[in-house]
């Protein structure tokens, strides 16, 4: 019987950049043990930046490994902390085309799905465990409405409908230093921290998957 | 017959300020008329900034009124332009105690029910209207985990299940100048501004119900 | 002998946007009375935008007018306050070209000047008079480095070495809500805060030149 | 005879923090050789966040080390990238007591003092060098009117009045990621990538201390 394992994806550059903090992060863990006493192995996989077949790429992926856990990764240019993501939406809608020229607007991810799911992660808990190993984290109550938010809530739709024994959720993060160098005034995080936040989010998941509770909303 | 009503709510202060801009504009629209031909009647309510007792309130209010479209305006301070909020989430997340010292953490705001809501009113023909008059407008895809985010989901469960012919949304607005000038750097919309933007909304709202297709998505 | 007057300057038009909301405010103002007992006649000017020119033109409007106090206006967009500026310094460093076509970088205002200049107005006494008017404002310690600083910085360097009975400063003003339209999530004021802060500023200036002690300092 | 050095200062921490990740990054640099062959050394000093006290302080070490480059390093909670700050202005306006309970209002640093000085610093190959480094790094026209603006204010008087042959500047640097895990929002920079931007900026300047001609500048 093959290891237990969890499959953590990141993207194909999109929007003009040349690279993309999250598969540049996601690709270091590839082979990986984590969890208690090493219990599990970190399968990795680029998913294209393009509506709908991220999802058949994600899919395939999840048909292979049978993970425990699923966690995507993408990159949200301006944002400064680590952002759990708690709800994905059933909807694209594109400012910009994806990478097949494509730019849905107000179509549905998945039709006849319902109109939110939420993340099947811990996502307290994991914000606590960001912030007691120093690394700036916060929930994010929306995902966007492009390819990022499309991907959680396949996933979270693949999870529910296929009865999946497997934690799955979505993590967005912020550019890397040799980005920002190129969009004056924003924030980054180095790639080494942010390797480590993922290896702590996979590592938080995996011990414990009930979510605590702490305050962490907004206002509006 | 009594002619036909729209019913606009707005909040009472709350997070240490005197006044709720929401309320000082709404409070402006009662008993105006407004659609094609002045075909409604402005029915206004003040909502406590309480969780559950603002949507006894606002219940009991459309219980009253039989209003043809619900529109509830509450207080972004720090954003710049009016949001036309998308989707409501069945979550109550207080990152502060509300009036009557409640902080809930998250609890449902509806014990059972979905996980969202959409927005029942044609969200980018709104946002198109307000920059034909020249008034800065956008979508927004989170009314946070507060009491704004309760008082829409509720008003949408209520439609929902109690079968209502009827439109309802949420718009969350700046601060009014006079507390910016207490939040340095913090952007405001004149009362006025406001105002005329509430009234763009309820006419065009009424006058179609069908929404565009308009790219105003983000990409996180 | 000539009534005593005030010189009040707004820019055309630059970066791509078809007014200035400094020229729209200021240019209302344009034969009003201000000041004790409308003591003082208001008199406007539009400046170009494009470095050297624009002090042409202010040194001409000087030389007409014999003013006791010229304010000049520009925009500075993003930013959420009215920002009283506090320095000018002697440096052109032209991020985009004028409308001349002109980009210099790090060249001098005034050959031979000094660094910089304080503003000749009470500034933190505008601040709290604004504020007292319930209109967002701030001290602001870089008027920039393009056109702007490059006008503030020539107005008193002209005062200073040609001995004018004159006080003199910079104001920088938010886009309008009809330009925030165009540069979504940006701060706005309404024209009608805008000339309603103008008026405030020249007449406590007026009122008294000498400054209050008030706190209005950045760590950074 | 003594080999040449560099002084290279931080600043105790202030505002309610309990580091300031200048002293964090400067003091790692102690006794390393730096410049051409390594050609430097690097001395280090920490210096209290107190208006005159810190003056003193920078003043002992300069006459102690007779340095060809003094670099000042302090923080700019907030700021996501290494700011080289291109003027000090002759005002201490402080919007919160120093360490030792002080809060000054609009005083001269130095009572006679010129309005301002350039930083003697090729400040614009300072940015070019860390953007080929892929370190987020800018011009900054303010330092703000705190203790950071003080000592660079007294370090280039105390240049240009004892006619010193040294370069001379100061820097500002993000929070440290640790910083931010309790500042909601704000963006940060790693330790490692702080030093290796200092290290930068050091070998940068005693390379060549004539600056290049670079558009960096705002236009507000």
């Amino acid at each position: 019987m093959a290891k237990p394992c969890v499959l953590v994806t990141g993207f194909a550059p999109f929007g003009g950049e040349t690279i993309n903090p999250s598969w540049e992060a996601v690709s270091q863990l590839e082979g990986e043990a984590i969890g208690l006493q090493q219990s599990h192995i970190i399968h990795t996989k680029e998913l294209p930046c393009e509506f709908d077949k991220a999802l058949v790429a994600l899919y395939q992926a999840i048909d292979k490994y049978h993970p425990s856990l699923v966690l995507c990764v993408g990159q949200a240019g301006g944002r400064a902390a680590i952002s759990i993501e708690r709800v994905a939406i059933n909807i694209n809608d594109a400012r910009i085309a994806d990478n097949a020229g494509k730019q849905p607007i107000d179509t549905a991810v998945i039709t006849g799905g319902p109109v939110a799911y939420w993340a099947a992660l811990p996502i307290k808990r994991l914000v606590q465990a960001l912030h007691q190993a120093q690394i700036p984290a916060e929930v994010s109550n929306s995902a966007g409405t492009y390819v990022c938010n499309h991907v959680m809530y396949g996933l979270l739709h693949y999870i529910d409908t296929q009865q999946l024994d497997c934690q799955g959720g979505f993590v967005h993060i912020p550019y890397l230093p040799e980005q920002a160098v190129k969009h004056s005034g924003a924030a980054s995080m180095s790639a080494s921290n942010v390797q480590q936040a993922l290896k702590v989010i996979l590592t938080e998941a995996l011990a414990n998957p009930i979510d605590i509770k702490l305050a962490a909303g907004t206002t509006h």
